[in-house]
């Protein structure tokens, strides 16, 4: 075999007999004690420490994910966890399999739509030019009938309460850019050309999108917050089913319920 | 169909059109800015927010479980990712699938020995014979040949660096008490019948039980957190395998191998 | 590093610009159009071709594992394929996931009773002397409060029909031998020992366990019947989702009823 | 709560004390020992009995999609297995999660192509406008930057094998019709308009679309065949980890080539 091997190479962490060290930091004294599992995160996916303000503002995104009630994930998760209790990772993962397109439940769509839209060249648009740009997104957008990602809620109306709450602390961590301004004049750009006046104000997918840019998360791992932030949830979930169960409940009922013989 | 329905309760999450509550918490005001993840977690897992100290020792505890390097867990979720860049989550979901009885990567272990020899009549057994009770269940572990759970590491010898450090956050923290000393004396009631002076102190994932057991977190419940913190690793595996991929090299150096000719 | 390295083999399949070998035949001469899908199961598995008695029996084998109507993983599969369509494969291995230890739904425990009952030199045990073996098995596990796999079922009594039908189905085929025999005599001993005369006959999973033995499959790989059948089964689950959805029924119900206050 | 409750009704399987049916068929006399697990397969995706020449040509497919020698699906399958075989479940999920958009494992995509183009009014298109409907199949692709499904091989040159094969048991069994004629044309259109001939047949994937679609199978399912063959693969992966074990070292060697020091 000619073709030439590439080196495996790794800078997530090492070990010997006496030390550990993660992302190039002694886990006994620099992690241990020190940083909260948000910052902890953080590090992992950006290989460097958060600010102060980006560990307030990472952990509350991660906080509008971790939990969302009786969700299909939620009863998934309960579900496998009746039939192989002893293998808790396999309730939990069957759980995080349902995180797919259907909720919009990550930021994965806004996060691209705003990179994208700010990359190269355009990285230097200047702010008074963000409206016209928004503009031109949503014009794009529906000409070719794409979902405008980022906006609107329908249970949370008219405002879903976590978009101001991320935008707010935001803001007071120095963390409130460009990509929340262009988020907010496609908010702002969509309701005229849809004529939905203050109908479709940023969601928390939006807000998250946006943070996730300010912070230069690529959108490619976006979701990758809502995994970590429904992992906690799902483990949650099983807790209470521990206290509380309900799995069987739910299975015996569908059963019943399908088993039973109809005049159609 | 005359079983009668039992209700179906859950008391996680609840939401109108402008509120959001979680664990009887307002999710805007309560959380997001206040709890970090890894008291998120706990408040999860307890339903109840965590202590300061506990804050402090249960965050260091997740941050034992984030981070093992390259695991088999995590060349699966590399490999999953290469195949699915599209499913993010199917990808840590199957790194996830790996966390079994083999790498003994969970405190579960050792926090339900902790907790079966505390439970009912012997949760009063007096400090003074804590030293006796551990002789006894190690007695026991060997007459059946079972391996004595939380103590010893095949790598970190003599010591595994990250139990002193959590033994240590938890006595600063008030959270070292007889599940933390039942453990201790396991270990060298073990050392003394294994004839092994100084060789098999408590491990991670023995420290990892006792402190499980020290906050009433149910041993059913400890691979949970292994799972949360490994979930946040995962991630940042995919994360780096996003700026330097090994996935599709260590692919193709198998298949190649794998499918060279040998003379036997 | 001076751990020497053990070579990668593997004998499953090669390829070249234009030939498909796997398991030593040429896939489009000997495989497609010749073996069913079934017989394809048994050459992965056993690395041989089945004989056309064990053809038969083996497909039945895995007929009696696909599709056992609304089972929590028939659930737990459409409500994540409710959430994540794009990814079917996700919604199926969420299904598997809740193949554990609450239904006994593989062949396993019984296959590990009888491999372990007849190996090495008890493979020589003469036939007279089972019902003896037998008697002592049921003996050894009631001492041990160890639940007998293999016998008894809570909905289909007294007899599961599956069970008889693999027995005659074997017996027809030559694949009857002291295994089966041996599972017989331990339902027989059971019977006899808990005072249940006919009430706790050999079921599907037991007769599964016997068979799996007669061919030679070690129990390690029992439960891997289950999972492709079951995995079948629950591709015809999505099938049935398509056609006729039940998914967000059952979700929206649950999430209702859970989030409906109560005065206790 | 006054939003009207649906039914939740499924055909699946039934079962009573002494009856199981499945698809309104008694498992025991019309499913054991008569069907085959492609059989199965099909019915329960199709909800009918394949006819004798669906059962050749249904099973023949499934055989292309079982076994593809080390692939990453097959890696993380038994990486996974190493960390839990305890939950045989997990291994196989594990793999099945890297059937994604890479390796265009699936007859997905040529199999929407030609189910849209023959849909509606294009159902009755005469044979001999199929040339021109691939031309302008091929052009709008080409226009978009769009890949062209099902054409095409970068290791099995100039012809898939398989594809032929799989044409010619359709042919055998006449279940060759206009999906088929369709997705020849396609390659020919495609050789022609990237000028090379002969260059681009159509390989397994778009047989396996153009066949599903002959069978009236939906392409949102294809996916569901693949996930089906390939469980049953990584099954036999499994069985020959057990014999011949080679995921530790695939470890071991990643882990120790990562944590090597590098002058760069």
């Amino acid at each position: 075999m000619t073709r030439p091997k590439k080196p495996l190479r790794s800078t997530m962490a090492s070990s010997t007999a006496t030390t550990i060290t993660v992302q190039g930091m002694d886990l006994m004294q620099d992690i241990m004690g020190r940083l909260n599992l948000g910052d902890y995160a953080f590090l992992e996916i950006q290989r460097r420490l958060p600010t102060p303000g980006e560990s307030v503002v990472f952990n509350a995104m991660l906080a509008t994910l971790v939990e969302h009630g009786m969700t299909p994930m939620a009863i998934a998760t309960r579900l496998t966890y009746l039939g192989a209790p002893e293998s808790l990772q396999g309730a939990v993962a069957s759980g995080l399999l349902g995180m797919g397109t259907t909720f919009a439940g990550t930021a994965e769509g806004s996060a691209r739509l705003l990179q994208e839209a700010l990359a190269g060249d355009a990285a230097n648009t200047p702010d008074e030019q963000l409206p016209m740009l928004a503009t031109s997104i949503v014009e794009r957008l529906r000409a070719t009938r794409t979902p405008i990602p980022g906006i609107g809620h329908n249970l949370h109306k008219p405002v879903d309460p976590r978009a101001p709450r991320l935008f707010e602390l935001a803001a007071e961590h120095g963390l409130s850019g460009r990509y929340v301004k262009l988020m907010q004049h496609i908010a702002t750009a969509a309701e005229q050309a849809l004529n939905k006046p203050g109908q479709l104000p940023v969601n928390a997918t939006g807000a998250l999108g946006a943070l996730c840019s300010e912070m230069q998360i690529p959108w490619k791992l976006c979701r990758g917050l809502a995994v970590i932030g429904r992992a906690v949830g799902l483990v949650g979930h099983i807790a209470e089913e521990l206290h509380h169960p309900i799995a069987r409940e739910i299975w015996e009922r569908t059963e019943e319920e399908c088993a039973t013989p109809t005049n159609h």
